[in-house]
């Protein structure tokens, strides 16, 4: 006889899952939700003010970090490195986040590892301002191990029409905005799983274990971007993520220009060094690839850089400029 | 010396499958789209009409049917798969679907591959009468087997606030409508693949190889139940996915009823039969698991039935009713 729990899905255990996580998903709801928890589809109404509201969707994953998380049982804080992943896509256009909705694949449920997860999530949802609508967790037994853990998110945004941030304000001449990143954020951990290898990551890094370095949650930058964002000062902004700092601002300034970068003007936290060093990666490599400490960019008019650093109220510097594509660079 | 690529990252083949896929994606886009492609988020304008808009997330992955499209090299359906999740449970919720993200998990890029799944899901986008804005492919390697796929989306709908399908709109006496499915659309695959085992899928069933009958693509019922949901007389709507029938149908009945289904008034595909008989997979196991060959449910008054019947264009009969907790089923 072949039942669903033979072949390794667990309805039941399903069904326990949500009815779990439902009063932490559920706070956090405010009065625009609309709809109760556990139906087809959540929703939301607008908030008030818009007069032609643009609707933005992001999507990430937060990647093979997860499977550090996975070897060392460290699961409080993943839910800010998948929320941050998204609702900092949506500042980088300039959109408030309204709401989430997550996507969790395993190999088979965990209840507690699960709700830890779910409720990392709804903790981040609520530091961003948004609500988590809803989700999906599906079993996938025989094609992932059973503790493997992947996880994505939506985030739906609203943005005023013709107030978008992009590549249509910024002009040579711009600054560069650097918010600083106290991590690698989620972004290169297969770069970082090859280079730490089998080591055992409890060793100390500047007196502190590599796993902390490694698993710390990714800052959200979306509550204090969209602060700077409302004093119509910024031109543009960029999530950090894959690719680096020059290829991330690539995509928000226009042909013809180039965001020069003066790499010297900060220091990367230590851990930046350590895995150059361990892993032989070339300093070209590493600055494609990670944050280098910069997690997100925005760029303004130079006069307006100071209020805007003020403002933001994260550790940030002016770190480079907009110029026409035949400029030098700042440090050659 | 590491390396991105050598850790298993293929920046430059990401930045080719995205150049790549531009005109496929871009030709699901209608003039309500907001901003270019490679941005950090994509948006759209709602529709025009809407007074109060109540804005609605749904999210889902294809699950382990993509096993059997990894076996057998059947990249071309999946999008139908996937859109079809998310759409039709916006569906059944009243909501047109508006815009759509893909999150797109591998082992390592395969750029035919890859592209015939986005060409699908954009595809089915297309069908489903709503934008694909952007997606994120993400590479795992050494997590996930290099020819490994995983695939989720999100799809942003629209209703008018206090439109809303649901509970609050159904009462004893009403009655189901069934909309037929070829097929398992992407629901059990788990039980699925235990069945069949190391079972050579060419294997003929009633005509048909087994293959063919399970990675068939599921019908994408959005527009069809968005036309008779235009009528007004439909009072809740259920998308037949994991649980079966009675599962779904119970998230949108009200407390202290139930959904009375006649399982004599039609006949499952035969793939069913076969499945339970190989399985010894018992009548109450196939149930709770698949959709027995109705994929989807309409709620109405008994009087409406046959307009809607006739309006939806799929193959529907009247299946069964709504009664008080206390009435006997209709099937024993």
């Amino acid at each position: 006889m072949t039942t669903y729990r033979r072949a390794g899905v667990d309805l039941a255990g399903a069904h326990r899952h949500v009815a779990s996580i439902g009063p932490v998903v559920t706070a956090t709801w405010n009065e625009r939700v609309v709809g109760g928890f556990g139906g087809f589809a959540a929703g939301l109404t607008l908030p008030p003010g818009y007069v032609e509201p643009v609707l933005m969707l992001t999507t990430d994953g937060v990647g093979t970090k997860l499977e550090l998380a996975r070897r060392y049982n460290r699961w409080d804080g993943v839910g800010f490195d998948l929320i941050a992943m998204v609702v900092d896509d949506l500042a980088a256009a300039g959109a408030t986040p309204l709401g989430v909705v997550d996507y969790m694949a395993v190999g088979a449920l965990d209840p507690q590892r699960d709700t830890a997860i779910v409720a990392s999530i709804a903790e981040a949802c609520s530091l961003a301002g948004c609500a988590l609508l809803g989700g999906e967790t599906a079993e996938h037994p025989g094609v992932m191990e059973p503790d493997q853990v992947d996880l994505a998110a939506t985030a739906l945004g609203v943005v005023e029409k013709g107030a978008e941030l992009g590549p249509h304000r910024v002009e040579a001449g711009d600054v560069v905005i650097g918010l600083a990143s106290p991590n690698l954020r989620s972004n290169g951990f297969s770069l970082v799983r090859t280079v730490v290898g089998d080591r055992d990551l409890h060793e100390e890094v500047d007196g502190r274990s590599l796993i902390d370095w490694l698993i710390e949650p990714s800052v959200i930058y979306s509550p204090a971007v969209l602060q700077a964002v409302a004093t119509g000062k910024v031109h543009a902004a960029a999530h950090i993520t894959g690719g680096g700092l020059l290829a991330n601002l690539t995509r928000v300034i226009p042909g013809g220009c180039q965001a020069l970068i003066d790499f010297a003007a900060w220091q990367p936290p230590p851990i930046f060094q350590r895995l150059s060093e361990w892993g032989d990666v070339p300093a070209g490599e590493m600055r494609g690839v990670l944050n280098m400490g910069i997690g997100f960019c925005l760029i303004s008019a130079p006069d307006d850089a100071n209020d805007l650093i003020e403002l933001c109220g994260h550790d940030a510097l002016t770190i480079g400029k907009i110029a026409t594509i035949n400029d030098q660079p700042a440090n050659g």
